[in-house]
């Protein structure tokens, strides 16, 4: 068909030694972290009291543009890296499109997504610092999982958080995390503070993440030798995750392909800002150009319907105050499949960049993307999660433009995971049960108008 | 550590073109199939009746050694192969052993199993004599979901007969089956004759294997246009799995590595017989030698307490007869968690080369299967399939082993698969209710009694 393979993978000696900090180009940088008592930026300091001091320093750091990745990690990393960049001839060939379509796939690996490369960062810096484990909450199980292979490789003690109803519906993904040795609690729990104190508000709730998320710091605090990890939303995450974009960018000036779209699908924005991480670069440098998408659900439209401000991660209101793009902190999204895309806010990181005009962002139906992904996974065999299904999307209605329009696109988009923990939202979709939840402006004025004061 | 990179692709152009036909290296060639009627050999035209043509063609070619990969079927492979072959470093340094461990690992794509390889095979051939479809039985799901996606790409219709207790609690492998567009029915069903017959003898019955099969054959010779395909025992199968081996051998060439020992779990013999496949060639042509180490569960002993002898495929006996090492085909191996090792007897390529003497066999307990899968997870990240494990335990031994006598062995072993839908499993183990369940002598012999009285 072509010289250029279905499936890139990288030598190993090609594997990016670095990861890029693509705060180093911005002009606006992301605003810092608050003390949510003080209203003051957070300190390195009070930072430590939560993070490894390594990661604090990462947190932090605006200027350097790349850090060394210790070899520790890039060996574990060629334990499932690098990931393919697959082009999608079958796709293509199904959409009758004149668009090249390409995907970096993250999900062949245990834990189904691209989670992994930030957990055995995390769990590496809290193993060098003499921790004897990390604490983290997980809602579906991806990034639990993901932190409990790379605890399990290192030899430390993981204690995840599982939000209660996601425990006792997924148990596979709790039974995975035992099989590589991490205690796994339904939160909320009897075993934190701030559990017992829900569980005696509110008897027989099945959890939410923010609840979990402050029993994990709380465990993190008051066990000594225990630091708490995150997933997403945080700089030092994008950093780490910067390696999916790095492995991207040159698999394809190997082949010297440039994208002219580059889409992804958009929660904490873990994924879409390590994709796009040194195509932003450059175009922040102006040595390139790129349309960028942010693709989210239209349950959770946190880019396209959610305001920029300061607001809590949690709805425990433990955390330090983000500036973001935020549906508000006591948002929560009607019931829909699209998990790890749930969350109210937004990376500061691409909050800046969409706000500075630097991007794009749309949000998709629930019904569109499953559609989306059944044909996906027809044409391309690989069964897509639905979070990844949300840039799949995108990337097929960018292809049949370009049917239209006749333009010869280059597409990338990134393929976050695989489905196979999500099969009763495909059987949902099957039997014709799928609904589009879509907020009103009610509910998402009601949740702003409770963000914090020092917004003003 | 060391010039041999953890993962080894071979690029597009080092793929195999050919397949390798095992049998015609053989000097004592597999017993051919009877019909249980009249006790002759089956011939083409009877076969024709029940699969396609050219697949009829490459089950009784027991003389050419190499068959063509037509181009559409190595495009298909090139959406999920080459599968990588792994050097098991992470599992070498913990068990401390100086023995060097590799395996190929075919989990990498939807079916999760190395099914795959044959059934785009069978598939294509189906489709190029332009059939509607093809019908099938699954147990646990793998062979059915694989042909799915197979028969999906092709645009081929698929029927499925899915055993009725995995259709009821595995509803997780039913729908990935029906996002790629097959009609899945419980078995026994009102669908066909003998299922009608069974349902009335046997009511409330949650099926067998042997009853789907029986129904899928019916299903094909009924149904104008269609044909019946199977993903393991035949000739053809172990014939397109000969890739597994192949790729193998080919990535292990190219960094000049020989094993000393190859080992593979058996079921049916399609991974085993696809793994070993050149490695036996060059053992039979004389060119050099290997140990070969078949590996199956104690509760399903076909190579290591079976017969070998003529017995019927599948309980319903509308198969034809083959000879192969087999446990009777009204054995019903004990509850338990071995998903694709559970059939009663074993290829007919493999039963003769093991009664030839060129391999070993050996049975493994439960319990000491998901000890290994366990720790295999652990240090080397992915989850196993229960299937995979038997090979797994049998290397590990065999790496151990090695510690003891300080020999710097080369192993190389086939992980079929991943366990992500076989966590109820792992559960049971956590939990501690695992159990051993291994036949008597009386049991064995009771079936052993039944056998068709075409041995004599």
């Amino acid at each position: 068909m072509s010289e250029i393979p279905y499936k890139i993978y990288l030598s190993e000696d090609e594997m990016p030694t670095s990861w890029y900090n693509l705060r180093a180009d911005m002009k606006n940088k992301p605003a810092p972290l608050l003390n949510p008592g003080t209203g003051q930026p957070m300190t390195a300091q009070e930072l430590e009291g939560v993070f490894c001091a390594e990661l604090v320093r990462q947190e932090l750091d605006n200027d350097t543009p790349l850090f060394h990745i210790p070899q520790e990690i890039r060996d574990f990393y060629k334990m499932y890296r690098p990931s393919p960049l697959v082009r999608a001839y079958c796709l293509e060939k199904k959409l009758d499109t004149p668009a090249k379509i390409y995907y970096k796939f993250e999900g062949n690996n245990t834990s189904g997504s691209h989670k992994l490369n930030s957990a055995i960062a995390q769990a590496y810096y809290a193993k060098k610092q003499g921790l004897k484990g990390v604490t983290t909450e997980t809602g579906a199980g991806q990034w639990g999982t993901a932190l409990s292979m790379a605890c399990s490789y290192l030899g430390l003690d993981c204690k995840v958080f599982m939000v209660k109803c996601s425990y006792e519906q997924k148990p596979f993904r709790r039974e995975v995390m035992r099989v590589y040795g991490s205690s796994v609690t339904p939160s909320p729990s009897e075993t934190t503070q701030v559990g017992k104190k829900i569980l005696a508000e509110f008897p027989g709730t099945t959890g939410s993440l923010g609840c979990a998320i402050s029993e994990a710091v709380e465990a993190a605090v008051s066990n000594e030798g225990y630091r708490y990890v995150l997933g997403s939303v945080l700089n030092q995450v994008l950093l780490h995750q910067s390696v999916i974009g790095l492995e991207s960018k040159i698999a394809m000036d190997k082949y010297g392909v440039k994208p002219d779209i580059i889409i992804g699908c958009a929660g904490g924005g873990s994924n879409l800002g390590g994709l796009i991480a040194p195509f932003m670069g450059q175009k922040l440098r102006g040595e390139a150009d790129y349309r960028i998408i942010a693709v989210e659900p239209e349950s959770c439209p946190s880019f396209t319907r959610g305001k920029y401000a300061y607001d809590f991660c949690d709805t425990g209101m433990v955390c330090p105050l983000a500036k973001m793009y935020t549906l508000g902190s006591s948002f929560i999204p009607s019931a829909d499949h699209a998990g790890g895309l749930r969350f109210h806010g937004m990376s500061s990181i691409l909050s800046q960049l969409y706000a500075d005009g630097y991007m794009e962002a749309r949000s998709v139906p629930q019904t569109g993307v499953f559609e989306a992904a059944e044909l996906f996974a027809r044409a391309e065999g690989t069964l897509p999660a639905p979070e990844s299904s949300h840039a799949i999307r995108a990337a097929i209605d960018e292809a049949l433009k370009c049917k239209e329009t006749g333009e010869e696109k280059t597409i990338l988009f990134g393929l976050t995971g695989t489905g196979y923990f999500d099969l009763v939202a495909y059987e949902k979709f099957h039997n014709g049960e799928m609904t589009n939840n879509v907020p009103t402006d009610e509910d998402i004025a009601k949740s702003l108008a409770r963000l914090p004061e020092v917004n003003g």
